[in-house]
């Protein structure tokens, strides 16, 4: 089975808001004038991102689900996605589990697959997605207020934890393999916070490492309280601040917005915790536990 | 040196006709009210699409070329682009040498780099590249006519002598190294073609089986006469035919368009020769030679 038979067979979608789709040399999309265009790309690798026996529903949904947390991140509605897929071997049971998966998590946030590359090799997973704002919104890093809260949805050190059983060939509990595998992407809380929020980031290498891209792009300092971290009892009963803190692979939002906001109609389907505050003072402080010896998750 | 600072160091280019480039979740650019967006992507493996020893400033170049000849190939006018880059560890040499060839190809073709993802492992590169049609436009492979000719721009078979020579560990003459591994994207003439051609591809896997795209999407069938191919000396001399109608890699653009029009203005400054006639009759018939036992070039 060759490249075109098998993206023939598994991946060529139709839809009618995509002027050409997969099939030819490039797609040709349209968007709305008054909107612009927003990009993102993430790559996972078997052995790296997941272990070598995850099920192929699972790295199809996480693959994706990675990429509309970014977009999540800036606010952004998803539209369309291309696929590049290097496997070690054509596997057509494989296959259809991977693309079925993906259709699935594509379809309940309406972004579209219009094109991609298979090639062969160790298994990895690039998609890069696209997604569109209107003109002159979008929730960047680099907003972040003195006075501002911290904000973060859900619970944080879940999918840590589960990694972390999983290295030492534990048994690791549903609710905790389900954050690793399938981290729901915060796509409609983002849409929530963008005329709200002053900052706003996608916690994939660990709250104290991106949220410290808020600080460094916001010329700010922050306070962070360990003990008010969203935990979930696992985490809880772990007593490794770590997890939480620098654990990654979270994909919750963390932003900032003045305080006062937490009380909007807009957040009051969502589970938000007010985590600290953004101080004047530079740099960023944890209170309450000790980070010095927390590695943070680093793809090098 | 982790993922941010090799980002910040070799990849974060400012350019200001984008709004949010490298730096935040995603990025974000704007298109002009006229234009659709353009979409191709494109991964090269170390080993597969070229050998292990190939130069950092050659990987970078045609990893680049590549995607651009796809846009090319719609008669699209580059935009963006995001970079995936897998690598087996963090060499800094090679990170100079890659990331400034990159930047002098896409600089030479008015295309920005907008985002990316580093990791960790055998190395392959995949770009994501954007482009931008004005509404109603673009070369797609269903447009061929009964009675067109079919056309291809400049020599075919260079690069697949290239990789023939490599692998027999013979020496390849220059021209032919730089066809395997700086083949120039044919923008303009994709440009220039936008009115002119009816149906359009660009020729990385091989003539006959990127042609039975355009023939296959177009519901026609073509007569293709082998010595009207445009070939160099050395591709001549090497007496084997499937260099040219199989052997992928050439990244020349194949395209039907009115006989007529062989002699527009537009395209005097470029090399364009006539190599067949699209046929109400089904199938490729290649006159001249047997193709039976070319081999064409697949990923699997």
């Amino acid at each position: 089975m060759h490249e075109f038979e098998i993206i023939d067979k598994y991946f060529n979608w139709q839809n009618t808001d995509i002027i050409v789709g997969v099939g030819d040399d490039c797609a040709i999309v349209a968007l709305e004038p008054q909107q612009n265009l927003v990009s993102t790309t993430d790559t996972l690798i078997s052995g790296v991102h997941f272990p070598e026996n995850t099920k192929a529903a699972n790295i199809a949904y996480k693959s994706l689900a990675v990429n509309l947390s970014d977009l999540a991140a800036m606010g952004a509605t998803p539209k369309w996605f291309s696929l590049g897929l290097m496997l070690p071997e054509v596997d057509q049971n494989w296959l259809a589990e991977f693309s079925a998966s993906l259709k699935l998590l594509a379809d309940e946030f309406g972004i579209t697959l219009i094109g991609g590359d298979t090639t062969k090799g160790n298994m990895s997973i690039t998609i890069h997605a696209l997604g569109v704002l209107p003109k002159n919104s979008g929730l960047l890093r680099s907003g972040a207020k003195v006075g501002d809260g911290i904000f973060v949805s859900n619970n944080l050190g879940d999918a840590a934890l589960a990694w972390q059983l999983m290295q030492n060939k534990q048994t690791v509990p549903t609710a905790l393999l389900n954050a690793f595998n399938r981290p729901t992407p915060q796509v409609k809380l983002g849409l929530a916070l963008r005329d709200i929020a002053t900052s706003c980031i996608d916690i994939s290498d660990g709250l104290l490492a991106d949220f410290g891209h808020i600080i460094k792009q916001s010329q700010v300092g922050a306070r962070i309280y360990f003990d008010q971290l969203p935990l979930s009892p696992q985490v809880k009963n772990a007593r490794d601040s770590c997890l939480s803190l620098a654990g990654g692979d979270d994909y919750q939002l963390c932003w900032t917005m003045p305080m006062s906001a937490q009380d909007t109609k807009q957040l009051a389907q969502y589970k938000v915790t007010k985590i600290g505050v953004i101080t004047q003072e530079m740099g960023l402080k944890v209170i309450g536990t000790n980070t010095k010896n927390c590695q943070p998750y680093r793809h090098f």
